[in-house]
């Protein structure tokens, strides 16, 4: 970035106890049995902190960068920049607690999923809605005043009804336990990836931000969404790429797409590519826990040249994505260099 | 009522085609999957539609008492009420889904629950998201352009909260697989049911309805909180009583309280008069999957009077309750009549 300095995971994480505080403080005027509150804390504790942050630290490096100067942590302006930020990030707790248990996952960062620590069980149904009802306290407690208040609630509800039907989608397209290859294709990939991950990884920071700073208008709002949605789809694809192809050494862990039945990006363009007899080798091979299956579909992965295919459609996604970056219009308060930032991070990662 | 026709089931269940259509419509807009769309479809109407609908009515029952005139079946007027009606009805659907994944139920209205049906699964908790954000769908479309928009949709947030937090407090307290009665008391059972229970079902009707016709003041929703959450308490002592004290052919079921370790007033008001001995027999059978041990519980209760002691008690209540609503101020539009309908359809009901 040009002339602001990007915030770090320190910085972003020592807001996060005031905003404990506060919901504590808010559930105290209902007289809450002590023993209920202290769940709930140890839930958004649990649930909320630990991952990278990316999606809640962009909202403040792009206010940063729409007002051209740092918003100093400590300061009131760092903190209520940041609070938004951790209210995506509480959307995604939601959303993972869930999810791990729709998915019969065992570990998230590192620890066992919410749903399997000690006593929680299907209790943790009920904490994944009150992760959610804690963006909808901390909003009207710290942005009820703003002319933009209803308009970020409204953009919390459509974004979580976006992921929803995302989620929908794709829970119905690739069950775990029944395989059905003609369920797939590339416009089911897309409209998971858009649904599931872009609104609300890409678009929402963004709009958030934009709301923040007072710059929200319906022009900022839709050039967002023309470059961050198409830019949520190729980070996907990427890692769908990554899952298959990375070093799982510099990746951080293995990948388990093709035995986890997954629409990914690699098998979709497969299914485009391959030759009945190859077609019949997916068939009998994909989305079973069977890592010598798993090697055949790699197998005809590298024998349909993918990544090659992968790197050459990734150079060309880049550099449509320069392309509408370089055209945005900055008169009504957005710059390219927000999107430039997001690029950046994205391109060529190897994890 | 006075002036007045109460809706039917029938009249109210006529609006809800017209909602799922508004819903469907919705989704249209985002090109989603036709499998993905036929499922939400399915689910809106599997788990909204077939319950007897008592709080949804009673939004357009108490508009038609507030504006002293029937609301006409087909009229507009009549369908944002029902509309409004409707949205608890989903608020509804969206806590029963899920609870019943986290009590283990198996029926719901005379079918299997919702995660039980055939290929369900834990997808349903992705439903019960959706059909949570369904409410704020229709809100947005039907009464965005109203003053009292962001208090009904603060109103739902508040309310699902505070359901949230009674669901977590009775999960707590009252684990179906660990029985501990040092954990229950009258402080708590006012608590769960309140929450759980009183918010959603007495005072959120109301108050949607004061909102609709637009009297709303703060002292108006002060008056309904103070009658219809001691209302909300008195129903739901009643239900524990019929649970186990009522004739299953006139209830229509067969109580369970007692072998599913139920926090409910009847074992908090044994807890409060037995004997140390008598305690002995509380510990050693409640909570229990035991016809048995039950019927000693219920022994126990016959022993402590305890329906003698609830019909008393309940002659109290609805005193205090009458005593209270003759003190109803109407000057801001609210009508004494609105609590005097809720109290008769509870006063000795018998299922």
């Amino acid at each position: 970035m040009s002339n602001v300095t990007p915030t770090t995971l320190k910085e972003f994480e020592s807001v996060w106890p005031r905003i404990v505080a506060d919901l504590e403080g808010h559930c105290k005027q209902y007289n809450l049995p002590q023993q209920s509150l202290d769940w709930f804390v140890k839930s958004l504790n649990y649930n909320t902190v630990g991952g990278k942050c990316n999606r809640g630290m962009s909202v403040v490096d792009t206010s940063s960068i729409l007002l051209n100067k740092t918003l100093e942590p400590g300061s009131e302006e760092y903190f209520r920049a940041a609070l938004l930020g951790w209210m995506i990030e509480l959307l995604q707790a939601f959303f993972l607690v869930s999810d791990d248990i729709m998915d019969s996952s065992k570990t998230r960062r590192g620890n066992p999923c919410w749903y399997l620590a000690p006593k929680v069980g299907m209790i943790a149904i009920n904490d994944a809605f009150m992760l959610e009802s804690a963006i909808y306290i901390l909003l009207k407690k710290h942005f009820r005043q703003e002319k933009s208040y209803i308009d970020m609630v409204e953009l919390f509800h459509e974004v979580t009804f976006l992921t929803e039907l995302g989620q929908a989608c794709d829970l119905l397209t690739a069950p775990e336990d029944h395989v059905d290859l003609d369920n797939f294709s590339l416009e089911k990939f897309s409209f998971i990836v858009i649904f599931k991950t872009a609104y609300y990884s890409f678009y929402l920071p963004v709009a958030l931000a934009l709301h923040y700073i007072g710059a929200a208008t319906p022009k900022n709002l839709q050039t967002c969404l023309d470059i961050l949605i198409p830019m949520g789809e190729y980070f996907q694809a990427q890692d769908d790429y990554l899952d298959a192809f990375a070093d799982p050494k510099v990746l951080g862990k293995i990948g388990t797409d093709i035995q986890d039945n997954k629409c990914s990006w690699l098998v979709n363009q497969a299914l485009r590519k391959v030759t009945p007899e190859q077609r019949k080798i997916l068939e009998e091979n994909y989305g079973q826990k069977d890592s010598e299956k798993e090697a055949k579909v790699k197998a005809l992965y590298h024998e349909l040249k993918l990544a090659e295919y992968y790197e050459q459609w990734e150079e060309e996604r880049v550099a449509d994505l320069k392309e509408k970056i370089a055209k945005v219009d900055e008169s009504e308060g957005l710059k390219k260099e927000i999107f430039e930032v997001f690029l950046k991070k994205i391109y060529k990662r190897s994890k």
